[in-house]
């Protein structure tokens, strides 16, 4: 079994996994540049870190929970990279979302590093992520994939298998990423056009949950809006990240996305009238603003 | 009890609707057009009827389900009317989407005619109609609904009662396919970006139903594109009415509503490209064309 694991990026679903991890009973190296984070967490059973290569020597598999894939370039390759200190044959797992090209080059990049990889971002939130309980859409080598299994087990209830090669994983999350960002500015449009035509939202709430119109997000977000909260659990820069990889994907292949470009839109605006730090349920307040509501 | 109904338009749902009240033992007569319809509703134990006058008379509700509000007008006030045959006291129910002001404004000119009326919008689909399992998005006075009630406890597992007054009805309606027909849109985005990416879009449907990206529509219509299947159990035309209403109830309020309208312009394309009788998950058709998919 696995027993020496690294996690970097103690934000919320990095913590989630690598408290999930401790509580499994692995010895568990968490970096991250917070002090405070780095002491919540050993108090929780933790070793903390503040540079990649010291958390990853002798570890067994790296988990890499940062915010995109620039971070993740220096968390590997950096001055205080994990990859010169990994030992040959150890695992890394990329958690974070990036774009599935850079996802598709890094696996070839550490292989001359003799270390094996997995394409494996996550779903799920923070609250399954605290619980174990996140998805993986991960590919990579059934080598990677076994070195991973007792980890994977910790962390997610369910893990999908999507190929021997990197660059699946990543794809299946823009795809996923695509519809939840995109639904999460509909549900914005729809409850401002509802308030607007003074419907009560809370009743709307109700009848779309229970409707041919629902979604995931909108079932998720619309109490956000419902209680005017929006202390960020995940904020509207995410999407500038997440769609903006959808959008540069697309536009690689020729591709042209409407829906998606529109939404990817919205939340630019969001960010542009200081939002970018608040919940992603914010991008409400655009439409609402040009709807003349409060 | 309610004993005698007349139903107006048996289309998908109309016909589910009529069939469901004869099994629950009311006497039904249904209005059509069409020969074929009316022989396999008389085959079934309802009596058949081409004029709405004709139907409508000496029945205490009258049901109708007819595509959009100028069929609605004409199906009322038009030269076969039903409004010159219906007795005083008795119960309008129109079930069609139809723009929220036409359905305030028509309370008021029905009840000059000593008629009671209840907006009253449906959804659900075909399937759940034909089993009396529709959902009914309802507004309207009390007396209204208390007479409506056999006939929706024959045809609803759902009735929602959303005010004493008729627009409310309509405007929840039109929320919920301003969600459902943006969420078809989103889903032919996403599938035909998955396809271009080389994902199998089995694999793509079954994760994504399980992740925060999912929506009701992604889950009921995608399967349509997997099976290349657009024989048409809701048209694209549906949502140019649809999305329609939205769009321009939206423009009276002022209102700039990004993501819904794309999907209309994208729906509006698969129109002009001909497809406008096909299934509505046709409008896959026009962005994977774009994108050169086969």
């Amino acid at each position: 079994m696995t027993k020496s694991v690294c996690v970097v990026g103690l934000g919320s679903m990095g913590y989630g996994a690598a408290a999930s991890l401790v509580r499994a009973g692995f010895d568990v190296t968490g970096v991250d540049l917070r002090a405070d984070v780095l002491k919540r967490f050993s108090d929780e059973g933790g070793t903390g870190q503040t540079s990649p290569a010291n958390g990853a020597a002798n570890t067994d598999v790296l988990l890499i929970f940062v915010v995109n894939s620039v971070q993740a370039e220096d968390v590997l390759f950096g001055e205080n990279g994990a990859v010169k200190s990994l030992n040959p044959g150890a695992l890394v797992c990329l958690c974070t979302t990036v774009p599935p090209a850079y996802s598709e080059e890094l696996e070839g990049r550490l292989k001359k590093s003799e270390l094996l990889f997995l394409d494996a971002p996550v779903s799920g939130g923070p609250a399954k992520a605290a619980t174990g309980e996140m998805t993986i859409m991960a590919s990579g080598s059934p080598d990677a994939f076994g070195l991973a299994k007792d980890c994977f087990d910790a962390i997610a209830t369910k893990v999908y298998e999507l190929g021997d090669k990197a660059g699946a994983g990543s794809k299946f999350k823009m795809i996923n990423q695509l519809l939840a960002g995109s639904h999460i500015a509909l549900a914005a449009e729809a409850m401002a056009l509802a308030i607007k035509s003074d419907l009560d939202p809370a009743m709307v709430y109700e009848v779309i949950c229970n409707s041919a119109g629902s979604s995931w997000m909108f079932q998720n977000r619309v109490p956000h809006i419902l209680e005017d909260d929006y202390s960020p659990r995940s904020a509207v820069n995410i999407w500038i990240k997440d769609l903006g990889i959808v959008r540069d994907t697309a536009k690689q292949l020729g591709a042209e996305l409407p829906m998606s470009s529109t939404a990817l839109g919205m939340f630019e605006q969001a960010v542009a009238e200081g939002l970018g730090g608040e919940d992603d349920a914010a991008v409400f307040k655009i439409v609402a603003e040009k709807l003349g509501l409060k």
